[in-house]
């Protein structure tokens, strides 16, 4: 292989896939990059086996090859190079980095042992904007369970159906859920559970001008490509729950309120309401027009008040702010529903303005 | 103690005093933020007994007084108050924060128990702008000691000598050096070490728009005064190493090279010459108008050329490669030279367009 390109062609190579690698397995070469030549590009890959990425970069491919360099110390390289054309070279298992006067020699390791990222076999297909999928990613990702017990709840379960796209994330203590419109001329049909750390990757890489994103599929894996980026991830296998059944269709309170102000309450009031076992239960009180939020603790007191619409029922629910926190923060509409049924059923936020997303959070049983 | 005014203003005074609280010492007081009326205006102050800080933010005071508030919590709760007028109104020990609707109770200290910065007695003073000042410290400070086994080289010292202001900062294995002029009408004569922490304090919260910094001293305390704030430190007691005797007046080689290249090529070649033991030693050899860097590990080989102009004897030199990016990254001139006296004597930096400035670096010893 003897190839010339930019430094940042390099480096956009090298920020691409590096997350992919692999710093566990003990597989040594999963700690590599592969770099190979593609017609005139170079293309970047790694993997750890869950997600693999591969992506395009434009170079002058002099000859043919590919190599595996260490993607830890490759990538603190390619950083440090100046900003000129470069020269890479294979010489056995090594490559040669070329700069100006000055060339470097990195260890590498034997291609052959690399694992092929697959291509998926009849997969079907749908696209969707860029911003749409972002977006859906950002609302919802956060209720992922960042504890690894049970893997479902790790992922987030994606469905196209007709001419819908969702996704559900849950923890088991709060669900998040949104729905977009897309185009489905073929009317493909999937639903599986991609691992949260491959669509918070596809979330990183995702530009704004990357106008589409396609999803492929076919089994137990799922493709995204966008811009120059392919990347393939295992489906998580199991069964979701079944989130229609947990969303209720009626409530008893009906409170309107500022997502703004609601935020700013439960945040101030949280820093007064941590105890030491690291918990953070807020108590809301919604009566007459308004919510409340009194907390005391050794540090000292709060009564946070907020103007609300309400309709129904008088309540006391008890919340883990952190769950409040989350939710309120994606949310992009200036007001929110809360839907609540008494202290002992789950509290249901729809954005005033946007009727496809819901935010499920069970409550706080306390004294 | 009743007062208004707004989050800004609570957020300048927290923000200006937060580093002087002291997290170590037994003294509970010594936690908080001490609040005080004067005049139309609101006093924070704080102090971990080394350093402390007063700031003043303007306020409307109906009441005066004085109220201490535990730092970390009022911090985080001025961040998350809502943008409008506060008041603050002082009850027994603890502070009482109301905003809208709602009001918020911290328990605070004793302000009996927070120990008085000190006035300085019959202080001598004198004036540099802030800028030249700011540049002083960014360019010595980080050749100061981090451990603790001696004093002195955790400080900077700072001396006043006719027209002169000199920093001078060393851990023993390097020394930076930088002069300015000032007027000095009064003819002021100061010679002391300033704690770093101090410095970088200073450094931090030096304002581009303050134009002067004001420096006052008597026996063992230094009074930094610029915009609102008012900082007052002891100084580090001890021999601060002749510095004079240890800069050389002559060389053998005098190397002029680009900043940027030597940077660079540095960088690159430390990513391979890290070993296992921390040490990071890079092998510099001089000869024919050019300067070469070849090292191999484990991890490859790197042979870093960059072009040089040169006077005098070819050398072969090694320097703990952080050093030299220590001192290379805060040079602003485009060209240093770089003067040399065989492989057991100290190298010297001096900035080609600035006369004020030097860098030593005591070379290391190899095999």
């Amino acid at each position: 292989m003897k190839i010339f390109c930019s430094k940042d062609a390099l480096l956009s190579g090298v920020n691409a896939v590096q997350r992919a690698v692999s710093h566990k397995n003990p597989l040594p070469v999963l700690q590599g990059i592969l770099i190979q030549t593609e017609n005139q590009s170079l293309q970047f890959a790694a993997t750890d086996l869950e997600m693999g990425i591969r992506c395009d970069v434009p170079a002058q491919v002099d000859e043919p090859g590919t190599t595996i360099v260490p993607a830890k110390l490759f990538a603190e390289v390619v950083r440090k190079l100046p900003d000129t054309t470069i020269s890479l070279e294979e010489r056995g298992r090594s490559i040669k980095i070329c700069y100006y006067q000055s060339e470097l020699v990195l260890n590498g390791y034997d291609p052959e042992e690399f694992p092929l990222l697959p291509d998926l076999i009849e997969p079907l297909s749908f696209s969707i904007p860029t911003m749409v999928f972002k977006n859906m990613i950002r609302q919802t990702i956060f209720s992922c369970a960042t504890e690894e017990s049970r893997p479902v709840f790790n992922g987030i379960l994606l469905q196209i159906d007709g001419s819908m796209i969702r996704l559900v994330a849950t923890d088991t203590h709060r669900l998040a859920y949104m729905i977009s419109e897309i185009a489905n001329p073929e009317e493909v049909r999937f639903s599986g559970i991609v691992p949260s750390k491959t669509l918070s990757e596809i979330y990183r890489l995702l530009k704004d001008e990357d106008e589409v994103i396609t999803i492929s599929y076919s089994n137990n894996q799922v493709v995204f490509q966008f811009g120059s980026i392919y990347l393939v991830s295992r489906l998580i296998e199991g069964q979701f729950p079944n989130y229609k059944q947990v969303i209720p269709q009626t409530c008893e309170t009906k409170v309107n309120l500022s997502v703004r102000e609601f935020l700013d309450a439960v945040e101030r009031a949280s820093l007064l309401s941590r105890d030491k076992s690291g918990a953070n239960i807020i108590r809301i009180n919604v009566e007459g027009n308004e919510l409340r939020i009194d907390q005391t603790s050794e540090l000292g007191k709060i009564s946070e008040q907020i103007g609300i619409e309400m309709e129904g029922n008088d309540v006391r629910i008890a919340f883990n702010a952190k769950f409040l926190i989350d939710a309120l923060k994606v949310i992009d509409s200036e007001h929110v529903l809360f839907e609540l049924s008494g202290p002992f059923s789950p509290g249901v936020m729809r954005p005033l303005d946007n009727p496809n997303y819901i935010y499920l959070v069970l409550p706080v049983r306390t004294s």
